[in-house]
């Protein structure tokens, strides 16, 4: 947030600064008890602009200048995209993990002030305590040596403690939300007079406050969203300013150079006739900053289906390929191809004959140029009809282009074609998951030249990080490790390629890699008598996050396993990477952990320092559930009044006791059986509660299973009789489901009432409120909870009178809520309906989630619409029937999906068009709506026969009917549609007549409403 | 106010730290255009606790390491007593200046937290941006060179413009304001909770807010004081919370040590043979850190009178006695002492005869230990009555010792016997005006052993800071130089001192210094057809800042004297310590000036040097005075609307209003012609305006001189014919007179009644809103203000009925004012009477001086009997004449000068006498108060004397009377008093008598009503 970070990033000045600065977060108070957390830390923060290129490289290096033997410990660059929300600012990069404890954050910084950078910084900030306590070997903060003679705790262990207990007890709300508001004010009244540095003065002054106020408890979910969203504004101006004052000042510090980019050296090229001969191996091999472990999997997919799919198009004939990932190499390898294309000839159109010859026939200038440039004859000429002219056409021999030169020329291509949830930029506009660093790229022995990213291909790889270097003659990449041996290096031949990676210790193949893991966990779980616990999700996040996986047996205090369960394996597998270890006998936790380092790292140290970081975790999470446990659990409710939801809206208490009081009538609506009631109202005078316990607040990831936990721990009675679980408790865990993109959902009775109750009262109050999300902002996740809404309801199979049980949820709202708020709704469902927008918005997705980190309940956008595109349902079919079924989510994603279905007959489009012609006539037409058929004005037969059909279709049609039976139904209307337009004319002079006749269209169009709106779909 | 800092000093851990700080002040906003100052600018700070004896040295020596060329130089130690009156801190030190630019801040803190400092630390403030100037060069900060390629200017030139913006024009005082009491509440708060160190974060946040409100030019003088007392109660509670903190944690980081005392190496003390012989010249040179130019003169006198007093007292015969004084040393020489005391009888007085003696006359054990004790024998024993008793007496003959023996004992008391306005502590309890670092003390060859204050008398001295060290063998006291030659190092005998002295260059007879100043600086003014304005005081401080002085010419652009002369020479002479230059034809300023530097500096260099200073001072100027001058000084008025008198008395336009309008009727009660009233409004109209210029709120001394200034520039209306100079211009200035102790009194009546209305205004109002002083404390300075009202009735004779002008001007102001509170003003003054009230008071002045620095009418205490008894009257007189006639202080002043004369005659106390019998007999007595002497119940002649004789002496003494008038009358009651107490039995058994007789006493004694109350003095 320093300003020569925070404005200096922007526009074309160059900047290489380096600070040290303490950095204070209220939020890690701990009264000086943790080892490692302090809401004082000190950062050493660098910034390099433009990216230099080797930037890891040089932190390698500073980490050895400091005296850390990069070599014994396991130095991980772990995905970790930094971002703040407060000053619109986001950037790509990783945690720097040293034996699991973070000690650094090092990021490509993609944009500040809401602005795109250009060029990219890099980022480094060091937590310098935490590399103290690595160096000095001591297992607290306020063991550090500060100087001779005096520790840390000596200088600092009572400003931890009582600048802890104001964060944390003390700090005065009122005051502080006063201050925000006057340094907001202030900040706004100096931009207006374009003085953006004492504005972002006032920024770092309302932030501060906000996490003050956060400390405090005092930001609920939605409120949180509002206080970033406003100093985000203010910082998006205040960087817009800074530019513009940057732009009139001329830049006085000079503009970056563009990074020269290099060209592939073509001397080193072999000659054509050398490579003539036997097919060879092909290896290509991508070098990469380390990538996240789910881009490892994606992009290996997409490179290998993409080489293949170019080999076949460019006649490229070969036999097996092998594609390989690891956090710093994508790898291919193809064998035996071919050095020069399949020959082949194909027909090119030339100009049009009229063109091509003169009156006299003889071929003119036009014709001549075509026939030099595909070198042949003009006898070689023929003719032939294309649409309405006529063109002259040849055969022609494609030349058999060496392997090579054609793949010079693709591979770019195909690199650049891999696609990323989200990309970088770092040195250039070529964007990629994370920056490359070399490239090989190896026919036989001949290296293919080309050259992409600023990178020229070569022939020499890199090792694993805490090996050597393996700078080769051609290479000129720098690859990231300090010293000493063991370097893939040079690649002699394509052929050698997975020995040498072999030699140099990495395990390239993924699977390879998984069966290691797998075997040498267990082998260590069962020396302390347990297996070990590898969810598929977290096996392939570990296999992906290492290139040469070694497991280490830690183990932590046994006193830790009196915490919950749930919190011990959330912290352990999702904080740590670890897999938790259990009992083979009694399938309870033990105390022992599985870490994956990567490479031949100093297992000793590395245990050491991974046990000393999940030790500092526990101790924290000990910390909160003691506080916790201090009061029953029915105690914190009260305290929701302490989490603001939404200025508007009150506190999270005010919506709880709205979802209190709606879950009786909403139990009727969903069609559960009244005699739920009491245990549903039971749960809700309960649920969310958790919000307000430390753990929850420490753990965001567990509201709902604390809740729960709690709950059971407290002794909660159960009331449901034969029930195998509590359900109330466990309706305060279903409460929150789900919590993110492919979660379970709920399933119980109350839960999918509680569920359902608390997203209506967001949507409701917050639409109310104002905060409807805009096509690309949706600070408040308002389309998340939308979608989980619809995937509630339609998971369960629950018919669902959306606009009744928004209405009723608008009655509870502190705010009047104007009727047309609920058609807002509607209508901003329908807006996304269209599939640009929810195209847009899938794309969009992973930016805005972005914006939530650190929200409560983990809820993202999502809408209807989007389910049913997701469901992998044409997007106008969804748009058909959301048009006219959106009220009830469950019906229309039975509809949805039978239409799809349907819509693949042939019958199908037949119906559409049978309905569109009455559509048609009738649209624009000023038809008096109080006009009905009169059978005795019929002049004709085919009036009377299609009067006829209307009436039998029209019986078998009702409000929720099924597409089959509308589709069955309608065909009756088919035939004597035909014979009406054929035979009747509509618009016949008499006045009556032609009343009656359209009248008659009326009813067949409006036949499909409360289906589908038919006008929307193909071929009407 | 770095907390590392603030709470660090406190208590007795040792505490050595150093680091750079930004430091902000608002106030020194410029927009980046003046060369070396800015809101934020960067210091290194340096805390040394306790003091390491050295801290000079090795300051001295860190300028050396970072590349300044002390040598060349002219480095210089000016007395800069740094207070904090937000921290209640202050400390005794310097500014060191090169070549007459401030650029560190050099202070042993005395005190911090209103709480005293045990151990002492030393602080260094380096300012890095004016140290980079002068080692690269450059002439403006924005051109320092920050790192290659990139400028000062470049990186903070827009930071300077943007910042200054905000805190001159923009920054919101509504919000500020809110936020400062915000602040405070949430510090009283924390304090409350025992959190001294988050309290202390917001007594920082509350002082930024201040410094902010105090730039916008918010804060008005009083208002100021208020705000400092509020902060400076806050500071004090964290500090004694800290203090509790530190102790219950039981000094984590040790206790200091005391300082070793270096006891006298009395090894090398000569035999007593070897001394004896002819008297050898003495010298006594006291080594010291730089002491402030007074007190080099006061305490070279006071050395010299208790060294002779000492000398005669101790029986040591001398010749002339000599003293000297520089900066750093204190030296005396005399001539020709006596190597041994001259030998002398005395008369001892043993025990009384009864104890002496036994029955048969024989001396006890108590005689005859009387008589060894004595060295006699009992023979020589003889008797005498004193008092009641017979004692034994014997004549002794006083040993006469060796000189050096008696000087050992007794220069250390003579050394601390030396007072000063302002002493410190540096390492131990002893004080001193600056911390001694070595003593010379040689008698002929020989060194006269002795320590004083940590430090050992040896034979060796320093020279010149910029010349070399001399540390001699026995000496082992550190000189603060650097490298080199020239010592005057060790002195061989006393009698060589003067001539080694002189040869090392230094100049201790401040005559001599004086005389070389006053030739070299008229030489250089000649050069350029100029002379030069040396006023007394700044000649007597210039002299006495230096060693060695060496006049040197500056030169500055002619077009700063387009400025006003009085900011000119302000600048020069108050801030630069230069002698202006004017021309010796027209007398107006020459753009040159004298500095005088120190010693055998580069001339060259410190010439450059100091011109650069100064222009930089006068761009300040330049800069503020073109923007008052953009208007006319009558605008100004408006804005003292933003300058904030008291909270609860207004703004300083509210002042001004109310004593426009009070002086009308204010000219009549001081006897002035009515014909001067429009005048008088006319000027009260314009009066303190300048308070809201520039100039004046940068220079403050300059307030009333500008609004002189800038009234003459507008060409206000002379309205008084024939004088010869502007009376309403005059009176602008006049307004503001007395400044400071010794200051000029306002002399036209328009100026005397504007300087009453204004201090009477200020009186009465603070007295009503609360802020009366208290006997250790006057934020307000109102004793000042009452004093100086004093002065100018007294000096100008103005007859005057106080009590009257504070009725009148109690009803103009905003507030109630309770007619008790014009009492209380009263009775301020009267419990003001007693002596010692009056002399502690005294002592205490310039303690409170530090407490309104950077007030902008440098107003300080006093009030009316400070008056008197700083004329030299007897305290007893001032009180006997205030308790009668303060409500005219002209009167009363006059009254007591008479009675002081009166009371040396031998008839004062005769009347004193007389009235005090009658005084006696009628106190403690109820007597009716409406009982009259009714001559008809006489029934003595005595009685009827004195009834004669009171009505003759009661009808020539009447209220006003000067005591001649009243002293010769009462000559008359002094026989007929005599007779009727010899003769008359006052309580007679009949009531009625008694009654007339008790009447007619108390009629006597009420004779000195409104006189004085003789009851006070002695001998009554």
């Amino acid at each position: 947030m320093n300003p020569l970070t925070f404005l200096r990033v922007l526009g074309p000045e160059p900047w290489n600064v380096a600070y040290v600065e303490p950095s204070i977060r209220p939020d890690d108070s701990r009264y000086g008890d943790n080892p490692n957390r302090l809401q004082r830390h000190t950062q050493f923060q660098v910034i390099l602009k433009p990216d230099p290129g080797n930037s890891q490289d040089l932190f390698l290096h500073s980490l050895s200048a400091i005296g850390i033997n990069v070599r014994e410990h396991d130095i991980r660059f772990v995905e970790d995209n930094w971002e703040s929300p407060v000053l619109g600012a986001w950037g790509l990069g990783w945690e720097v993990w040293m034996d699991g404890m973070e000690i650094t954050q090092f990021t490509y910084f993609q944009q500040s002030g809401s602005l795109p950078l250009q060029p990219v910084s890099v980022e480094i900030t060091y937590g310098l305590e935490r590399i103290l306590m690595s160096l000095q070997g001591v297992d607290h903060f306020k063991n550090i040596q500060y100087t001779e003679g005096i520790t840390y705790g000596e200088l600092f262990l009572e400003n931890e403690k009582e600048m802890s207990a104001y964060y944390l007890e003390h700090a005065d709300v009122n005051h502080i939300q006063k201050n925000f508001d006057d340094f907001e004010e202030e900040a706004r009244s100096l931009l207006s007079l374009g003085l953006p540095i004492p504005a972002y003065d006032q920024v770092l002054k309302a932030s501060h406050a906000f996490n003050i106020l956060d400390s405090r408890g005092f930001v609920g979910v939605t409120e949180r969203a509002r206080y970033f969203g406003r100093m985000r504004s203010l910082a998006r101006q205040c960087a817009q300013l800074w530019v513009e004052t940057r732009e009139k000042l001329g830049h006085p510090l000079g503009t970056y150079e563009e990074a020269n980019l290099i060209y592939p050296h073509v001397s080193e090229k072999p000659s054509r006739e050398e490579v003539q001969g036997q097919p060879r191996a092909f290896v290509l091999e991508i070098g990469t900053e380390e990538l996240p472990p789910r881009d490892v999997v994606e992009a290996t997919e997409q490179l290998e289906k993409s080489l293949v799919n170019t080999l076949e198009k460019r006649r490229l004939s070969h036999g097996k390929v092998h594609s390989y990932g690891t956090p710093r190499r994508l790898a291919i390898v193809v064998e035996n191809l071919s050095t020069k294309q399949t020959e082949v000839e194909v027909e090119v159109r030339g100009p049009p004959v009229t063109k091509a010859f003169d009156q006299e026939g003889n071929p003119t200038k036009a014709a001549e140029g075509f026939c030099r440039k595909n070198n042949v004859s003009v006898d070689c000429l023929y003719r032939r009809i294309d649409g309405k002219t006529e063109y002259i056409y040849a055969r022609v021999r494609e030349s058999a282009r060496f392997a090579d030169e054609v793949l010079t020329e693709d591979i770019p291509t195909i690199v650049s074609g891999i696609s990323f949830p989200k990309s970088m930029r770092w040195n250039s506009n070529i964007v990629f998951s994370r920056p490359i660093r070399w490239i090989l790229a190896l026919h036989g022995d001949f290296v293919v030249p080309f050259s992409f990213a600023g990178i020229s291909s070569g022939n020499s790889s890199c090792g694993l990080r805490n090996s050597s270097v393996a700078n080769f003659k051609g290479g000129g990449h720098k690859c990231g490790s300090t010293q000493g041996s063991r370097p893939p290096g040079l690649v002699e031949t394509a052929e050698s390629y997975l020995s040498a990676v072999g030699k140099a210790g990495l395990l390239i193949d993924m699977q390879e890699r998984k069966e290691k893991v797998l075997r040498d966990s267990s082998i260590l779980a069962k020396d302390v008598g347990g297996d070990f616990l590898a969810p598929d999700s977290l096996l392939q996040e570990v296999v992906n996050l290492v290139e040469a996986p070694v497991p280490i047996l830690g183990q932590y205090d046994d006193s830790f396993l009196e915490l919950p369960k749930d919190v011990l394996i959330t912290v352990m597998q999702k904080h740590q990477k670890y897999f938790a270890v259990t009992s083979k006998s009694t399938g309870n936790l033990l105390p022992y952990f599985i870490a994956v380092a990567n490479g031949a790292i100093k297992e000793e140290v590395v245990r050491r320092g991974n046990e000393a970081v999940l030790r500092a975790r526990y101790e924290d999470a000990k910390f909160f559930y003691k506080m916790d446990t201090q009061k029953k659990f029915s105690e914190f409710r009260g305290q929701l009044s302490g989490i603001l939801f939404h200025e508007k809206l009150g506190t999270m208490l005010d919506k709880m006791t709205r979802v209190e009081n709606i879950v009786a009538e909403l139990t009727l609506i969903l069609g559960i059986s009244e005699t739920m009631i009491p245990i549903i109202k039971d749960a809700a005078a309960l649920a969310m509660s958790d919000l307000a316990t430390s753990i929850v607040t420490e753990f965001t990831s567990l509201a709902g299973i604390m809740a729960r936990h709690y709950a059971l721990r407290d002794g909660i009675p159960e009331e449901v009789a034969g029930s195998s679980f509590n359900v109330i408790a466990e309706a305060l865990f279903e409460i929150t489901l789900p919590r993110f993109s492919g979660d379970v959902f709920p399933r119980t009775d109350a839960g999918i009432v509680l569920a359902v109750a608390d997203r209506l009262d967001s949507l409701v109050g917050l639409f109310g409120a104002g905060c409807q999300p805009s096509s690309t902002n949706d600070p408040f996740g308002l389309r998340r909870v939308s979608y989980g809404l619809v995937q509630i309801l339609v998971e369960n199979k629950k018919s669902f009178d959306l606009r009744r049980a928004l209405t009723l949820m608008a009655e509870v709202q502190p705010i009047k809520i104007q009727s047309d708020v609920i058609d807002e709704y509607e209508r901003g469902s329908s807006d996304l309906m269209s599939c640009d927008v929810v195209t847009e918005r899938l794309s969009a997705r992973s930016t805005i989630r972005h914006e939530e980190t650190g929200t409560a309940s983990g809820l993202t956008l999502t809408d209807i619409s989007a389910f049913h595109v997701d469901e992998g349902i044409n997007c106008e079919i969804v748009r058909s029937v959301l048009m006219e079924r959106a009220n009830c989510p469950y019906l229309a994603a039975q509809t949805a999906t039978e239409m799809e279905a349907f819509s693949r007959t042939e019958t199908f489009p037949k119906i559409v068009e049978a309905y569109s012609r009455p559509t048609r006539i009738i649209r624009g037409k000023e038809i008096e709506s109080a006009l009905e058929v009169d059978p005795s004005v019929f002049e004709k037969d085919e009036e009377k026969v299609l009067w006829c059909a209307y009436l039998e279709v029209a019986d078998k049609i009702h409000p929720g009917v099924d597409i089959k039976t509308f589709t069955d139904a309608s065909l009756l209307l088919i035939q004597p549609l035909e014979d009406f337009f054929n035979n009747v004319f509509v618009m016949a002079e008499d006045e009556r007549i032609r009343n009656n006749r359209l009248a008659l269209l009326r009813k067949i169009e409006s036949l499909p409403k409360g289906i589908a709106e038919l006008s929307v779909l193909p071929g009407f």
